[in-house]
């Protein structure tokens, strides 16, 4: 499985995505799932994949041959669409027909393959949208009221989301809550794993204003896991009983 | 949906169950999901269940018709059976005929119907022990390596319980711990809803040594709720970013 979250906030957009991939227990392995597209100041495009690894490579393959297309015109490249609606359409239809394809193949074993995605971006003097695209290829955007979208396994990660983000949360807080909503899940499910992909688009930036990975071994992120703990256990032990 | 924690602690066993039933969205209904089997000084065993309300209404009615009947046998009561593992066997084997027979009806429909139980007690002079026991009726146990079961929407609640339980949790601290459980799972699954119902077992005491129902209008666990938000937001304020 794996854990995407991304949180549309009026500074900006905050995205962080594992890497683990298994096919069962015991073939367990590491492939990103976070992938960007970017015109500086003219753009700024992120893709986070959930689901079959065959779906989301070849569905991000054709996307990204299409971006770097220059043949490719603004009904083909995300790059060049008029707006982050049409890239929703764009990945959408691109997302169905892969999803469809595979499925096909998979059938005559019984067996299906489908893919979600999360896809976040700006472009030049347009707001900033998110949107969480379905295998079928529809598409559903984060709002005011529901700032952020997640695919995978979300359950873990979603009461400290629902606890501390609104739309006013600056980029900070937005970054450690994210890493605290993986933390959650990184820890009760095996099947989300590190190292860990976050990137940040800000209000206006057109460009990926941070991108890091974060490894298994980097002691900031075990660092603040160690005090979310520390502090979840003394809160629970201040809280009265009922 | 529904979420039902058990605890099997050095102390005794704390339970806790939610009330809501939905058939669709629009069909919520409140039904009591645990259930208490007692011989004061001889016995003392809670039932909980997740699932299908015809399957788990079905069961729960077999098994208390069997352990009022004083005909029953030591193979067919569950206050007889020699021990809790037999207990579970007849649980078990009861769920997995219930389940048989509602589904053969279903099958006519392209539907099925299943559930899970979780069952807990101590019979004079023998430890206490806790298991899951699944819809083709067979089952697992808790243990001190992994002390908590849970049935039903049961990821929102876990980070929790794998942050702060361990068998040497005092009572008072697994109460406060499966209701932080149980007020996470309420904030981000609306299919799982108040009333509360809470067991405590302690070890070697053979009876229920509390049982209340908390209500949705509970003003402590209101107050809980919120100290436990209002700490999660602090901890959150103080906790620096990776």
């Amino acid at each position: 499985m794996t854990y995407c979250v991304g949180l549309l906030l009026k500074a900006g957009m905050v995205l962080l995505s594992d890497t683990r991939t298994n096919a069962g227990l015991d073939n367990i392995a590491t492939y990103r799932k976070m992938f960007t597209f970017v015109t500086p100041g003219e753009r700024a495009i992120v893709i986070m994949t959930a689901g079959s690894l065959s779906v989301t490579q070849t569905a991000l393959a054709r996307l990204s041959e299409a971006a770097e297309d220059p043949d490719a015109d603004e009904t083909r490249s995300i790059l060049r669409a008029p707006s982050m609606l049409a890239v929703a359409e764009m990945v959408g239809a691109t997302l169905a027909d892969v999803t469809a394809e595979i499925s096909e193949k998979m059938e005559r074993m019984h067996q299906s393959a489908s893919a979600s995605l999360i896809v976040a971006g700006q472009r030049k003097g347009r707001p900033m949208r998110m949107f969480l695209v379905y295998p079928e290829g529809n598409f559903i955007e984060a709002t005011e009221d529901t700032p952020y979208l997640q695919i995978g396994e979300h359950k873990y990660g979603k009461p400290i989301l629902d606890r501390v983000i609104t739309p006013e949360t600056t980029l900070a807080d937005a970054e450690k809550a994210v890493l605290l909503s993986m933390d959650s899940t990184l820890r009760s499910n095996l099947s989300v794993g590190m190292p860990l992909d976050l990137a940040v688009i800000e209000e206006g930036g057109l460009e990926i204003a941070r991108r890091r990975r974060i490894e298994a071994s980097d002691p900031h992120f075990a660092r603040m896991s160690h005090a979310w703990s520390d502090a979840l256990r003394d809160a629970f032990q201040k809280i009265e009983g009922v």
